[in-house]
């Protein structure tokens, strides 16, 4: 990595944020030489990258645009870009894995030599900083109090026949989701598709859920804002019942939690992510629950046991199928699932933080299936 | 374009999010080929796929994989991209601009020819439908919704000394930016980096602005916000003060407004976006303000008059100085600003839908510059 370029929207792209420490909605240019770094920004943004980001020096777009037209050049982005790489003597560059294709063919028909290095592409935005663990377990504080605030509607509501009702509001998905969005805002922090979902509706994992929730069955709430100042992520998950669950919903809730707290008793530097994974299937199937597609849909624990918590909601490192050793300093979820449209579906998940010998939850959140 | 691939987030990407009509936080896999469109699916999105997206049919991603494993081969993502694209008869590729380098390199060292369309890559998705006006027209309501309590926050503000109170606070930036975000939610739209900058914070155009907010001077609200059920987003500016402003402040305020309005005069079906941004630039440096660097910083009229609001919250077309014939249902921003640390800061920007003969203005809150 002796030459990085990255040209993207810092809105869109955590490698250019984490690296420049600007955000901005346009696509702009860093570039990693020689021990130092550099931006290269439009009119718009220059003044204010100068201030904001921590990248020195900040180029002018338009002075380089300047230098290639003066030179009889067409001055292309491309052009431009070349321009500053020549200014640098840089032949050979080395690029994220989704660095615009366009880009790259432009590049290499000028002469650069481009290598590209997958995810993560900056080993260190995997391991956390004390800081960053800090902005993760702030974003968690506001998920925390917003998830409160709906435990104690659903602890104030009445139930009347499968629906349930909080003073005299027929609750739905749709209505506890704004009321954790709107509590999560007021803790800085801003959450879009929190899932909300009932019934046959959290059977399907990643299903926001819709419509009045039931008594009496599981409703699978999944949190995961981010934090408008920092730009971290929190993320949790927890499943409860208002009223009273089914004898076949408690044992499915308690192998989850056994699952869980399993993955948790195996996380620490060194562990293989697959292993962990691979383990917490094991005790489901040891407890009958059968994972596969059943009648033309999935049924059983068809997703990964957890993934990295960052400036992404979903990053490096995983605990899933795939071989990934586990690293002192990330933070991952531990979120076994079990979904049976018969019985119900249940998801448990905290955030922990991988330590030498062993993890450090950073979720503080009881976990409880009844609520009366 | 006669085989569509994309591989990506549609939270990140609103190409694949347009095309699909599915919304999830990885990558997955779209191909238009023949006539038809197909989804390739992970277990953990394939159900809600077939039940959410528009994409018919959605195939499983663990089917091919197995398919891989039993002719042999090794089922990394890109052998089971290949057993897709092979099955389906497949050898040239149409892909965007952005489309993973690491992909675009594996691809082709597989055989595949890939061509890169440029934005817009669904030329389509600039031409808004009525729905979409609608969507975008409602995330406006949002806006204007919130922006009238800001308004009315000061109206019934007190000025002591510099500073602005509101039932005995202290207005800051961010205790108003906080205010917008939390009654735009309540209107269903999400928004971060809402611009309330005053003062020399908005000399800086993409400055959102900290601190207390200052009687006398202007403030600049730039607020953009996606609604989160159809993910269009709105964008608006306005320039205000609460108390007097200057002469010199007035004078340029009248001046923008005049550039604005110049601008939405010329906008229709057929104008080039180049001649309408250079028309408001002549009036600007007609009227006296100059446009370039004063000691090091940016000052005048530095970026451009507009952008397509849709799906992004800047896509094409542009009002700029690049060349760019508008079309008949494109939705702009016209968004002129002057911007100079010893008089002061003001944009007003409203969104038009291009119309054959004219635009038709999609922001009906009023402008003004003075509150009492």
């Amino acid at each position: 990595m002796d030459n990085i370029l990255l040209i993207a929207s810092s809105e869109n792209d955590s490698n250019i944020y984490y690296a420049s420490g600007f955000l901005a909605p346009d696509s702009f240019i860093y570039l990693a030489t020689k021990g130092k770094t550099l931006l290269l920004m439009s009119d718009l943004e220059v003044d204010r990258a100068r201030a904001q980001s921590k990248v020195d020096p900040v180029l002018s777009y338009s002075d380089y645009e300047e230098k290639v037209k003066e030179s009889g050049e067409k001055p292309t982005f491309m052009a431009v870009v070349s321009a500053l790489l020549k200014e640098q003597g840089i032949t050979d560059l080395t690029v994220p894995f989704n660095f615009p294709l366009e880009y790259g063919d432009a590049l290499r028909a000028l002469g650069y030599t481009l290598s590209i290095k997958k995810e993560p592409f900056f080993e260190a935005r995997a391991i956390k900083t004390p800081d960053e663990v800090t902005a993760i377990r702030n974003a968690q504080i506001a998920v925390e109090k917003a998830f409160d605030e709906t435990i104690a509607i659903l602890r104030e509501s009445k139930i009347n026949g499968n629906h349930i009702y909080w003073e005299g509001i027929l609750l739905t998905s749709e209505f506890l989701r704004q009321k954790l969005h709107l509590k999560m805002m007021e803790n800085g922090c801003t959450a879009e598709h929190t899932i909300v979902a009932c019934g046959v509706d959290a059977c399907d994992p990643h299903n926001v859920g819709t419509g009045p929730l039931r008594a009496n069955e599981p409703i699978i709430f999944d949190i995961f804002p981010r934090s408008i100042d920092t730009r971290y992520f929190a993320d949790m998950s927890r499943t409860v019942v208002k009223g009273t669950a089914s004898n076949g919903l408690k044992k499915l809730y308690n192998t989850v939690l056994e699952g869980q707290e399993l993955g948790i008793s195996r996380v620490r530097a060194g562990a293989n992510g697959k292993d962990i994974h691979e383990e917490i299937c094991a005790l489901f199937e040891k407890r009958d629950y059968k994972t596969g597609r059943v009648n033309g849909r999935m049924q059983g624990f068809f997703h990964g046991t957890g993934h990295g918590v960052g400036l992404d909601i979903h990053e490096h490192p995983s605990i899933s199928r795939r071989d990934c050793v586990l690293q002192k300093g990330e933070v991952v979820t531990v979120e076994p699932g079990l979904y049976y449209p018969e019985i119900g579906a249940v998801r448990i998940e905290d955030m922990v933080l991988v330590e030498e010998n062993g993890c450090r939850n950073l979720t503080t959140y009881p976990k409880f299936l009844e609520i009366e």
